[in-house]
C-alpha cells in the first residue's frame, strides 16, 4: 500500500500534465497550431504529433501495447518539422492523443510497484543489472518531464 | 530500501532537469538571456529569475531551510517580467541558482521515504488528511515539470 502511495504521485504528474496538453490545443486553433513557436523554430502542428508518437512509444516500452500508430515515428521523431514529408492533420493527432492516453492509462492501472522498478523494454537484462535505475519509473518520469518541456513551448503560441 | 528505490528516479529526474538548466544558461551569452523568448513573452533572464525563486521556495515548503534569496519572490514571482522593478543580474541568478540547488540536495538526502509522502508546509494538517496526495513528493513532481516547462522555452533562445 505504502509503495503504491509512492507511485501515485509520478501517475498524477502525468495525467496532470496531459491534461494540460489536451486543454491547449483545444484552447488554439488549427491556424495557431500550425505557426511555429518563434521564427525557424518547431510548428506546434509537429510538436504535437511528436508528444503523440513519443507517448505511442512508450507502450511498448512498458509492456502494454504494441504502438497504436507506428506511423507516426518517421513524420514526428525520426524526421524533423520541415522534412517535407506529409503530416498526419492535426484532428487525426487530437483522436490519436486521447486513444494512446487511454491504452496508458489502462497500462498503468495493471502496474504493481515492483513492475514499475523493473527494465523498460529499451533495456536489456544486463545492463539493467548494472544500471537498475533504468527502470520504467525512471521512464514515466523523462517521459512526463519532456512533455512538460514541450508544453512550455506549445503555450507560447497563445496569443 | 524498496521505497527509497521508489523515490530515487524522482530525485534523479529532478537532478537532470537542473543539470539541463545549468547547461543551458552556461552556453547562453547574457545578451542571450536578456531577450524575450518570442515577440511579448517573458525574457530569459526573467524566466532563470522565476526558477531560482521557485527553487528557493522549496526550501521552506520541504521543512529544510528558510529561503536564501527571499528578494527574488517579489521580482520573479509577485510580479511580471516588465513590472518596471530592477532585476537581479543574471551573474548573481547563476550563483544563486547553485547555493539553492545544493542546500536543496542536502535536504533531500535526509529525506526518508514516509518524509516524502508527509504533507508540505503549504498545506495544513486538516487539509492533508482531506487531500493525502498533496504531500513533498508530489511537490517535487509538479517543481520538476515546471523547471522542465520553462526550460524548454528559454531552450528556445539558441542560435
Amino acid at each position: 500500500m505504502q509503495e503504491i502511495a509512492i507511485i501515485q504521485p509520478a501517475l498524477a504528474a502525468w495525467e496532470l500534465q496531459n491534461k494540460r496538453l489536451v486543454s491547449l490545443i483545444n484552447s488554439l486553433t488549427d491556424d495557431q497550431l500550425s505557426r511555429e513557436i518563434t521564427t525557424g523554430k518547431n510548428t506546434g502542428h509537429y510538436l504535437l504529433g511528436h508528444l503523440v508518437a513519443v507517448s505511442d512509444g512508450m507502450l511498448p516500452l512498458l509492456g502494454i501495447n504494441d504502438r497504436l500508430f507506428p506511423e507516426l515515428t518517421t513524420i514526428f521523431i525520426q524526421n524533423p518539422d520541415k522534412s517535407g514529408l506529409e503530416k498526419t492533420p492535426i484532428s487525426t493527432l487530437k483522436t490519436q492523443l486521447q486513444a494512446v492516453n487511454q491504452h496508458l492509462s489502462a497500462g498503468f492501472a495493471t502496474h504493481s510497484a515492483s513492475n514499475w522498478l523493473g527494465r523498460h523494454t529499451a533495456v536489456s537484462e544486463a545492463d539493467f543489472e548494472k544500471e537498475p535505475h533504468r527502470n520504467k519509473l525512471n521512464l514515466l518520469h523523462n517521459r512526463t518531464n519532456h512533455l512538460a518541456y514541450h508544453l512550455g513551448q506549445m503555450a507560447l503560441l497563445k496569443a
